[in-house]
Formats: C-alpha cells, sequence, structure tokens
C-alpha cells in the first residue's frame, strides 16, 4: 500500500541502495558541523544573538532532527549501539536549542492574537522582529518583544503584559540552559559522534546492498496508520467545536484529544525524512504534504498557546478584567486549534485522492 | 429578478389578487383571538404557567409578528392611518411577550455551553425543561433553570450561578412587564383593533383588483439587497476568525458587525410572510430559505448570549476564576455566531443556485 503510494511520484524506479543512506547522513552531518561552526564564528555564547546566530542555531537543530530522525527509521541497517547511544543525545540537543525560540514565537503569537481581538489595526511590527533576535548563545538576557500595548484595552493590556512577564522569564531560562548545554561536555560528545558520521557511517554489513524503500515504506505506514486513528469526519465538519470541549475542565494538564495530533506531526516529518534520503534532491515537492505538516505545526503551536494562556490565569491576585481576557485568548487560541485540524483534513484528503 | 426568483415555484402562474391578502390577515387574526383565548382559558394571568400557556404565548406572538408584517409590505393597498396606527402596537406587543423566553432561552443557551466546555458529559435535562415552563402569564416568578453543577469545575460553577442570577432576574421582570401588558388598556385596545381586521380588513379601493406580485417581490430585492452587502466570501471561509474582533476592544455596545445580519435575518422574515400570503397553505416549503432563516436565529441567539457572557463579566468583585470562565463562554458564543454566519453563506449559495 504504501510501497504504492511512494511509487507514483519516484524519479528512482528501481531499489535505493544503502549508498543513499550514507550519503544523506554524511550530507546532514557535516551540515551540522557547518552551522555549529557558524554558530561559534557569529558570537555564540559571548556576543550579542545576531540574525546569522539564530540562523546557525536554526541550521542545527534541522540537522539535528534529520540525523536522528534517519537512524530511527533505517535503525536495522545501522550499528546497534552506536545509534541507540545517539539518538537520545541528539533529540536532547535539539529539544535544548528548540526551546528558546519556542517560547519567543508563542509571546508573538499571544500578542498577535491580544490586538486582532482588541480590534487593534496597528498590529506592532517589534513584536514580529523580536523572535528573530531570540538568539541562542547570546550573552544578555534576551530582549522580549516589545508590542505597543498603547492599543489594546485595560484586560487585555493586562493580560499582555502577564503574558510578556512570564513567558520571557521562561524564555531567558531556556537562553541560560541552551548556553550551558552548548559549553557541556555532552554536548561535545555529540559534536564528536557527528564529526565521526560525517567521515564514516556505521553501517551494517547487509546495508550497502539492501533496498532502503521497505523501511521508508514502513515508516509511512506508521504515519497512515496514526492518521486513519485521527478524528478526521469530525475534523472536516468546520466549526464542530471539539478543540474547546474540556476548555474549562479542571484539569490543567495538556488536552489529551491533542495528543495522537502531535504524534503524527512527528510521523509525518520521519516520512518526509525518509523520502528525502530516497530521493535527495530530487523529492518531489509534495504540495498538500506540505500544507498537512505547516497544519500540524499550527495545530501544536496554537495548543502550546492557548494552555499558556491558562496557566497564566492561575497565577494568583490577577484582576478579573485580566482573567477575563485570558478566557477569551485561551477559547481563541483553542479554536486556532480546531481550524488547523480543519486544514490538515483538507490537505490530507487532497494527498490520498492523489494516491491510485 | 426578484419577480424571476419567485416565479420557479409558483403554485399560481399569474397574478395574485386582493383577497388573498384580505384572507391571509383574517386568517391570522383569528388565530391571535384564539391563541388569546386559549391563554386566558388556560391560566393566563392567575395560575402557574403551563405547556399551554407557553404555546398559547407563542402562537400569540406569532400571529402578532405575521400580521405586522404584512401590514408593512402590503402598505399601499390597506388604509394608510389604520395600519400605521396598528403597526408599532403589535410590535410593542410581540416584543414584550418575547422577552421573557429569550431570557429563558439565553441562560439555557449557556449553561448548555459552560457544561460542554467542561466536558461534563451529564448535561442536565432540568435546563432544558426550564425554558418549557417560563410561561407568559404564571402569576409566581418564573421557575429558573435549575442545572446539575455538580459537574462543572469551580470557574464554571460560579459563572454559571451568576449568569443564573442575572438573567433569572431579567427574566422574573419581563415576566412582570408582561402580565402588566396583557392587563392594559394599550393590550385591549390591540386586541379590538385584531378583533375588527378579523372580520373586515380596511383595504383600500384598488386593492381588491391589484396584484400583490410586486409589492412581494419588492420585499425580496429588499431581502437580496442586504444580503449582498453581508461579508458572504469571508463568511465562506471556515474559522475566518471575524466574529471575535474586537472580543476584548472596551466598547460595551452590541458589536457593530452583527447588525447587518439581524436585519437581514428581519428582511428574510418579511419575505417568508409574503410568500405566505401569496401561496397561502399551498407555499412550496424552501428548504435553503428555512435553513438560512435558522442559521440567522442561530446567529442572533449566539451574539446576544456572548454579550450576556461578557456583560456578567463586568459585574464587580467576581473571582478571577468566574471572569476567565465568563471570557471562555464569550468567545465561544463568539465563535458560534461566526459558525452561524458560515451556515448563511452555505444555505444562501445554495438558494441562489437554484435560482435560473
Amino acid at each position: 500500500m504504501a510501497q504504492q503510494h511512494l511509487d507514483p511520484a519516484d524519479p528512482k524506479a528501481g531499489p535505493v541502495a544503502g549508498d543513499s543512506l550514507a550519503a544523506y547522513l554524511q550530507t546532514q552531518a557535516t551540515e551540522f558541523l557547518r552551522a555549529l561552526r557558524q554558530h561559534r564564528e557569529t558570537g555564540g555564547a559571548t556576543s550579542n544573538g545576531t540574525e546569522d546566530t539564530v540562523d546557525a542555531a536554526r541550521a542545527l537543530r534541522r540537522s539535528a532532527r534529520r540525523i536522528s530522525g534517519t537512524l530511527h527509521t533505517f535503525r536495522p541497517l545501522l550499528d546497534t549501539d552506536w545509534s541507540e547511544g545517539m539518538r537520545p543525545e541528539l533529540a536532547w540537543l535539539s529539544g535544548t536549542l528548540a526551546r528558546e525560540h519556542a517560547y519567543a514565537a508563542r509571546l508573538e503569537r499571544l500578542m498577535g492574537a491580544l490586538h486582532r481581538l482588541s480590534g487593534s489595526s496597528a498590529f506592532p511590527a517589534q513584536g514580529s522582529a523580536a523572535v528573530g533576535t531570540a538568539a541562542t548563545g547570546a550573552s544578555g538576557p534576551p530582549k522580549g518583544p516589545t508590542p505597543e500595548k498603547s492599543n489594546l484595552t485595560v484586560g487585555a493590556a493586562k493580560a499582555g503584559a502577564l503574558l510578556e512577564r512570564q513567558l520571557t522569564l521562561a524564555r531567558t531560562r531556556s537562553h541560560s540552559a541552551a548556553l550551558q548545554a552548548l559549553g557541556s561536555s555532552r554536548f561535545h560528545a555529540v559534536a564528536d559522534s557527528v564529526a565521526v558520521l560525517a567521515s564514516e557511517v556505521p553501517l551494517t554489513q547487509a546495508a550497502t546492498t539492501a533496498d532502503l524503500k521497505p523501511l521508508a515504506a514502513a515508516a509511512e505506514d506508521r504515519l497512515t496508520d496514526a492518521i486513519s486513528g485521527l478524528p478526521l469526519v469530525s475534523a472536516g465538519h468546520p466549526y464542530n467545536a471539539e478543540a474547546l470541549v474540556h476548555g474549562l475542565s479542571a484539569d490543567t494538564a495538556p488536552q489529551p484529544q491533542d495528543a495522537p495530533w502531535h504524534q503524527v506531526r512527528l510521523l509525518l516529518r520521519l516520512h518526509r525524512y525518509a523520502r528525502e534520503v530516497l530521493y535527495g534532491a530530487d523529492a518531489p515537492v509534495d504540495v498538500c504534504m506540505l500544507s498537512a505538516g505547516q497544519a500540524l505545526d499550527r495545530h501544536r503551536d496554537a495548543a502550546e498557546a492557548a494552555s499558556a494562556a491558562a496557566s497564566a490565569a492561575r497565577t494568583p491576585r490577577i484582576a478579573p478584567a485580566t482573567a477575563y481576557a485570558l478566557g477569551v485568548l485561551h477559547a481563541d487560541q483553542r479554536h486556532e486549534v480546531e481550524a488547523a485540524r480543519f486544514a490538515f483534513q483538507r490537505a490530507w484528503s487532497r494527498e490520498t485522492v492523489g494516491t491510485p
């Protein structure tokens, strides 16, 4: 099934041999090392974050995710001890590096929503720029977004100030944690492993002649299985109001209904990387798959923003007007969650219609 | 254009003469008097409200609206002084009678939403039944809905209690106002006018031979003109997030963006009554028009519920958790507003596709 699905756009009709896997991993490892060098050269742990530093950190995360995902999908073709040891370290690294950026983006999303909900025509350009300065490796505390709050009503302005305080604090902590991580011996061990990978990929003996396609197809099967478990029928009905069910429940944990969508997001990423291994630069751009992935990113971002608004509302001694604004904001972001599911359903149904 | 639109389903291909107008008004007047009698017999101003009293009050409003709307649409065919004098009186009556029911329905809608948002599986049957007992003419204060609040979280429970207190108070006042209205000389004058109408409709001399269709078509033109002014393109895009813009604005007045939709709701009703005049019991059921009307009712109800939640949140000295729940509730109902607009756009586009 998945095999058939891969075939139609397959630029290599025959089997794809293990050397493609080695080449892909070497490319990503080289990219990782290049990004690391760039990160150090553009300031890294000493200067204030520049745009180049941010780009470098992003490139570092990008290749770390690809190496980790590829080790997972093509596990049987790689030295087990080595790949099993490396994957959690790469996950730790990309997770640590991602956090600062995530807090900055979450604050920007929430401030943007507050302005939209206040009918404020003057959405601040600063808010948007501020995310760009969230540079892992900056020595000072990160500059928080300083959106123009004069257009916000009292409740919204107070809610914005509270969110800014809380998320900027979280971001500063993540920034320090990232700095610490990049200076740690644990990180140096990861960098050394990647350096080894750049010159020599520890393939098993059978790998060189093995066909990569069955393993890539298995990754796609895991994706389609997970998608078939999603409530796509209701997600395809606009305004089904499902994302806000439990919007007022006492449970402060992340909404359990989101978990299968987050899981599909990860599996979609693994599927995309497996296609990159198989087809390299020739990989046909799958627009539906791209939209589906973007919808799931938006789903994740909105879910986390909604949760941040709910959590801010539990701050002791806030004014009722602040709490009210945070309630509106929470519901707004949960509707974004619902909208993202709808968008995913649309993109995915176009994707599967394209399948013979 | 509108003339063409009326034609396809027209069971009477030729002109429709003034006697149809007279017959329709007489039928509605008779229905009004029957409902009034039933209302008095089933308790009216003395007993506790029964289901029959509620039905009678509804029938009274129903015929009052139809008489008033028909006087408006076919104004040139009726004695001007008489019809101009009668319309505001009928509007006063149906408005006064409608208010108690509206508060009860609003409370039920909001309590239902609170339970949905709390993920409460046990939606109380009492809440639903309570609306039925909102009987204009009951002597005691109306029984408020007593939904099971044990399934609500603290904030939602407090929000529910606050809404129940405020809307029950408003309902009790409307109940007293309706009682007072039904005992007033002003009401007796209306009833007398309707009694005259039941036996003799004050048509102009030209009316008996005049064709009713041009006036009905003009009513339809007013409707289609108003609809063409609605933002239907954005309404047709699911999750356009327009209904919640200004959701946090300082302005406490009803959202100005709702007004054109409310206006279309009234014009659609006039159009429906005009069709009833023309075609009587033979009037072909227009499913799309029916859905469009239901969507606009839902739009109005959700908009008013959202506004009630926002207004409750401005109660002094409420707890932040209460305010938060009211914020979520407000946003939820504004999304219902958006969903209703989407539903209207769908229904209306099917309606116009059906037009040759």
